[in-house]
């Protein structure tokens, strides 16, 4: 019935990626939120690879990132590891803004990524 | 001419939904803001299920929900109703974050969902 | 390989947007964020209008529009301006929340818009 959507990591109030169509949608946080920025965004950008790698996708596959930042000071931080990680040629469209998160959480990140062209 | 486009509700400012593709675009707020944040949620819920019912879906393909809270300490009271209220395998990717919301709203919702496959 | 996607405006950090398969994704902050609000919001607007130009679309195609403001008192502005600016009756799903934003930034626009139909 609904085969054309597809789940993964389902728990009763989110599911860790949802496939539709040509397109994931995921959201992610650091596993770890008591590292300071640089372990969580260093942790997220790893959990990023693993969930694209999961749905048959990768990094340069990303279509749009949205950024939850707590503190925008952290920014220089996010961008340096960021801009080391973007594949060259393969940026999303981003947007940064600061907002509160859940306590510890320093970052959070709204994905929206291409799955691999069925052929 | 836009006839790929499909839009509902639509005011001078925004429409109540928009479908394009096999996806759904639309903004939820409580329609009754002097509610407390139960009484907000609620019917923030019950106004998603008549969108969905209007563009023949339903809550069980939400593909993203990102949520605006003005104060995360509702969260507790969200995740009750949201919980209870998500069918069972079929939750959709969802982002939590604490902005400013205009006066007496405390909590939007943003939502991607996935129209009905045309067979 | 990923001749699937098609990303403008490629930086090491970001694209000024990104097409894959019907649908644009892309980000606007005012060019000159020097100027206050009706200045920033008017850039913004005849961005959008440029960026929507370059992909072969145009205001009435617009799905999604996510605001975030600075300071929610310059809604009123915005809407003025955003307002005279909408085509009657292609309006899109709109969102407003508060958040902080780069220095100098009063208002961020995350764009999703629909492509013309390939014939």
């Amino acid at each position: 019935m609904t085969s054309d959507i597809q789940r993964i990591g389902v728990t009763r109030r989110w599911s860790d990626a949802v496939l539709h169509g040509n397109t994931a949608h995921f959201v992610e946080v650091a596993d770890d939120p008591t590292q300071p920025i640089r372990g969580q965004v260093t942790q997220l950008l790893d959990q990023i690879d693993s969930r694209l790698r999961l749905i048959g996708s990768d990094r340069t596959r990303l279509l749009m990132v949205q950024i939850f930042l707590t503190d925008l000071n952290n920014g220089s931080v996010l961008n340096e590891l960021w801009d080391a990680w973007i594949p060259e040629g393969h940026a999303p469209a981003r947007a940064c803004v600061q907002t509160g998160l859940a306590p510890g959480y320093l970052i959070e990140m709204v994905i929206t990524a291409a799955l691999l062209p069925t052929t």
